[in-house]
């Protein structure tokens, strides 16, 4: 995608209200070409008083190339399981909290927040449901390094209400609940109801994806992360305040639809109609 | 569809080990040509001694049909909404409740089930939110008048955890958990949600479609019911036994698509491996 491409994506998303984007990741040029540009993407991007940026970063060099590019925040990953680790990045999850302690030790000082996603933290492709306490303690450790918030990744979209609701019992033993975040994958369509779990659990951090963007190449049917709008037209019905424009943020996702040429999940894309800016089922 | 596919389907789910179906509903023929065969439909089924056969009737008429054919259970509906009464069925809500009475005393004596749909019970096309204490109210008089289970129909899928929630806690007052069921439409994506939310209060009958098939041509953007293939998958995953076969239901499903000949929303359609019987995410 050009870089202009994301550029007015990113715009239709701050104009939306959103103030927390992660924009890119930092990974070798070689291994996702796509990402090459993400120090060009994120300078043409100008300054951004009031919005949070952060990228994923898996390992030194990328965490020192997000720095050099001016994130706000630098999210180190690595997975829960064992097995999709070793494919995921070829080391051990020893090895990967080995290499995040020395990002943790190489940032410190650097005004920039260490976060870190632990990946297949409910289940894995290889393994299957993935035990609670383990992965309680790898967010543990990773705190102890430094790393806040820690972040959930449900990468298969297998997470249920129950496996969410005792991974957070568990990991609260060891982390405040505002340092806890949650990644969904709506694989499964339960995505909202575990965000639910988390929303009453005390959370406030979830990742979403504008229109459901995403998958991996690696997990067949699987789709996107939750739909960013679709979060956002649940708790603001329920209430709860985003500051986030859902119409905006459907026309956002309207956009990111054109770019990448093919139909989105979000079920807002589908529900919401942006002519009126209200929902489709309203008589008009 | 031809009566034979139309069973075809009702026996797919019947050996996936749905007990209890709504097959199909006693409307006047001209009004819905499509289920004019609905007597015949039924005598096509055959003896069902563990199947729990219901159907919608919109007035004596239907109701009388609906027990002359042997149904189990009558539903009858009526809307919270006054004005999406008068555009569903052409009166008041208040004549609605009056023939509700008049069909709970013909079937008195009858050994059917009598159940009471609420439509529109969260929000409405015309009115919006509807207010929780009229909609708990209309089900206080119907279960007076017999009717049991009474659900409460999201017409429109737009419910919210926090409206579920509200109309459950009005509603509890008048009438046992166990003689309330919930029927979602997955329009904004929110039925799982909605529906954990009516589990953690003790719900257990909740409506769905194989395949989330469905839509209402008076409800632009609106989807089916929450797919039950999806519903079930959850539930199992949270440890609970629903008695139903996933795979086999997937398998109704992919039937059911290839019979409407479009692709459905479920989600276990796209993320279940049916050659593998089991989740396409797990590796082989």
């Amino acid at each position: 995608m050009p870089i202009a491409d994301k550029v007015a994506l990113y715009q239709a998303l701050v104009s939306a209200g959103l103030t927390r984007i992660e924009v890119t990741s930092f990974v070798a040029p070689k291994a996702i070409p796509q990402l090459a540009d993400a120090a060009q993407f994120v300078a043409a991007l100008g300054p951004h008083p009031d919005v949070w940026l952060s990228a994923l970063t898996p390992n030194l060099t990328g965490a020192e190339r997000a720095v050099a590019a001016g994130m706000d925040e630098v999210t180190v990953f690595l997975s829960a399981s064992e097995t999709h680790n070793r494919h995921n990045v070829r080391r051990s999850v020893q090895q990967s909290l080995s290499q995040a302690a020395e990002v943790a030790e190489a940032l410190e000082g650097a005004s920039v927040v260490r976060s870190a996603v632990i990946a297949t933290a409910f289940d894995c492709p290889y393994e299957g449901p993935q035990d609670a306490q383990k992965v309680a303690e790898l967010a543990r450790r990773l705190r102890e390094m430094g790393y806040a918030p820690i972040l959930f990744g449900d990468t298969i979209g297998a997470a249920n209400p129950l496996s969410v609701s005792r991974l957070l019992e568990a990991t609260e033993r060891h982390l405040p609940v505002r340092e806890i975040g949650l990644h969904f994958h709506n694989t499964r369509d339960s995505a909202l109801a575990n965000l639910l779990v988390g929303l009453e659990r005390g959370i406030t951090l979830f990742d979403g994806a504008v229109g459901g963007m995403g998958g991996c190449p690696y997990a067949p049917g699987a789709t996107g992360n939750v739909a960013s709008e679709d979060v956002v037209a649940m708790v603001e019905a329920m209430g709860i305040t985003t500051g986030v424009d859902l119409a905006k943020l459907v026309a956002a996702a309207a956009l990111a639809q054109d770019l990448v040429g093919r139909q989105l999940p979000s079920a807002c894309l589908k529900a919401f109609d942006r002519t009126q800016g209200t929902w489709a089922a309203y008589a008009h």
